[in-house]
This record gives structure tokens, sequence and C-alpha cells, in this order.
């Protein structure tokens, strides 16, 4: 695995996506996962982003950004509007988003 | 597993644990786990927390608070401080803590 995201001195924002995947169309979400990750990597104010699954398929994503602005273009990004559509409809059961500003970090 | 965390009406606090296990005592780990999950629970301002880890040993884990008070009375906790001892001198390899103030939240 890589390593964690280190903190950074806040303020700065964080996006917490838990979901659990509904087993649907699973190549296609691996396509689609790998794809989200390259072209967040590249959205101005993204910071970085931490994520895992479980063998339940159960998963938690924790995106870093500089500010509001950042996510709310990341989230009306084309290719990402797309992949939260099929996400709702097929790919996931269920999930949760928080959006919330970082306020105290460390880190071992 | 368990059903996500409901998404509450902001404001209130989450803080997001992202740890590798160094695989080191791996049994008192999990007894560790279990117990600090039931303590947390009894604690007041305790709102919800979500909790993943892949086989490669990376977990997130997000817990919610009502505010900073109930998240620094539980940092405090008795059982909790000797685990974030041996969390830090042997269960994990590394880790990162990030408290933040949720401003919105939708869930699916």
């Amino acid at each position: 695995m890589s390593e964690i995201t280190k903190t950074l001195k806040p303020p700065y924002y964080a996006v917490i996506f838990a979901n659990q995947l509904s087993g649907e169309d699973e190549a296609s979400y691996q396509h689609m996962a790998a794809r989200m990750d390259e072209l967040a990597a590249c959205q101005p104010g993204f910071l970085g982003a931490d994520s895992t699954r479980g063998a339940d398929g159960f998963g938690i994503t924790v995106s870093y950004w500089r500010d509001l602005a950042a996510i709310t273009a990341w989230k009306q990004q084309g290719e990402h509007l797309q992949a939260q559509q099929s996400g709702k409809h097929k790919w996931y059961k269920n999930y949760a988003v928080h959006i919330a500003k970082v306020e105290r970090a460390y880190d071992l």
C-alpha cells in the first residue's frame, strides 16, 4: 500500500466518503475507481487521499482539499458527475458523505 | 457488516483516524479495538462511527462527535490513554488523525 497522507497545517477540508458496494458490475466499478483517483489527483486544490475497503465491500475514502471551492469543482467535473450517477444507481448499496473543515491534525 | 452511520444535521465533528497496523501482537490489538468501540459508544457526545480495514492492514475509522469537548474527553479517558500509548509504540506502523467540523452531509 501507499503511505498514509501526511497531515498539513490546518485549516483545509476533508471529504469523507463511506460506502457499501452492491456487488453489481464490479469490473466497471474498479475501472471507474482507478480513473477517479487519477482525475482527482489532477484537480486544483487536491491535497491527497486515503482509501481502504474490507472483504465485506465496505469502504472509506477520505480526500483532502484546499477549500470548499476545490471540492465543488471536483463534484461538478464531467466524468466524475457520470461516475456519481452510476454509483448511485448501480455500484453502491448505500453511502454517506461528510464534508468537514480540518481544525487539528497530527500523525505518527 | 453494520449499516453506515447516518448523517445528521451539521454542525458536528468527525475524527478521522487512518492507520497502518505493524502486525505486532495482533491478538491484543483486536481485543483492545473491540474494547475501545464499546467504551467510545458510551462516551457523552458520541454520535456514531464507521470503520474498515483492508487485507494489507491499512484501516480508516471515522467517529462522529457532538463537539470538541466530547472529543477531548474521549482522548483523555483512562483506558483509551493506555490504548493510545500501546498503539503508538506497538500496534501501529504509522497513523494520521484529523479532527474536522462537519459542515455538510448527505447519504443514499
